[in-house]
């Protein structure tokens, strides 16, 4: 799927994505600190398409499965891409998107289905289900989870991302996810998703089987 | 819950918990970077109390949820903790630690559930469910979840954390599990937790009902 060469690793410059800070603090008389990262609160939506009962996912490579999937002793200054492909760090996720513009958070979401999937979902659409902290350790950004039904009148666009974003949409089928879910893993999809789709076949899944 | 003072933050230093480095590679021909942090692989578990019928939480301050719980204008070198209480970065989760020790995941496990729970169970109990990476923006690391149903007769310490960990245990009974996963948020809790909720909901639940 992708041609991955040149990996090697650099100091954190002052990054616009990724800041560290030292959070010093006393906890009931106990002087502690803990190490965060500040990052972006982020919006996510389970797309799912009603003419042909499939779920819409998104498909890329992300480095920082690929990073955690070599062995330590062969990624320290740089990763040998002929041993290691690209393939070992394809992620399998819901549609999402950080939030880095002032505008409402249905307005992110439905840019997001466009520009991802290539669906041009109406804001009256999209259901919000609930909202979390995206992690408890170093970041506790918030993730707002969005349903959205879509037919395929609505894909108006291909899909794959902007800029240099490298998307593949991937469907599948009810059975095709509670597979995925009961998988033994190792699964290369983050908890978010996985709270998706077990939300999914739990509260929407039945209405649709055949 | 907590008494919370003298909150400053400060540049990160050298940190065994937070690594953050770039990664550089070229995909498609195209060079790129990505922003990375190196964090430990961990365990979570789903304890399930069969003597009570109820689900077993564990409470604690996180500073990721509480930073991000400040307006950014009131969080830009130190946060007034007389506006802002501790309460707002309390989390609830499922008992969880990370992998620092060469030991098997199940004995780890074993471990957390005593150190945070109180419960001292056989590793016979432990059901390995899956695993799945815990991000996949900054942080890809792989957690793996386990279900375990314990008793009353288990619980052989207080829990409550070692070191200086503060953590509170907390049980829900299965319709108040069920009224978390429908709230309609902001949920004081990773993915992670709901996905471990949803899968008892959806596979576990039915079985304890009365």
């Amino acid at each position: 799927m992708e041609d991955l060469t040149n990996v090697y690793f650099s100091p954190l410059p002052d990054s616009p994505y990724v800041k560290p800070f030292r959070f010093n603090y006393t906890q009931n008389g106990m002087e502690k600190t803990w190490d965060l990262l500040e990052v972006h609160d982020s919006v996510a939506i389970i797309v799912f398409n009603v003419s042909r009962n499939v779920m819409v996912f998104v498909k890329q490579f992300r480095p920082a499965i690929y990073y955690n999937r070599i062995p330590p002793q062969d990624r320290q200054n740089s990763i040998d891409t002929k041993k290691y492909p690209a393939e070992l760090g394809i992620a399998l996720e819901m549609c999402a998107g950080i939030i880095d513009k002032q505008k409402p958070v249905e307005e992110i979401a439905k840019e997001e289905v466009l520009e991802e999937c290539g669906y041009d979902i109406p804001l009256e659409k999209l259901q919000r289900i609930t909202s979390y902290r995206s992690g408890v350790g170093v970041q506790g950004a918030l993730q707002t989870l969005f349903y959205c039904e879509v037919t395929d009148n609505m894909k108006t666009e291909q899909g794959g991302g902007i800029d240099d974003e490298i998307i593949e949409v991937v469907e599948k089928t009810i059975p095709e996810v509670e597979a995925m879910v009961r998988s033994p893993g190792p699964i290369s999809s983050p908890p978010s998703c996985l709270f998706a789709l077990m939300w999914f076949l739990h509260f929407k899944a039945d209405q649709f089987r055949t």
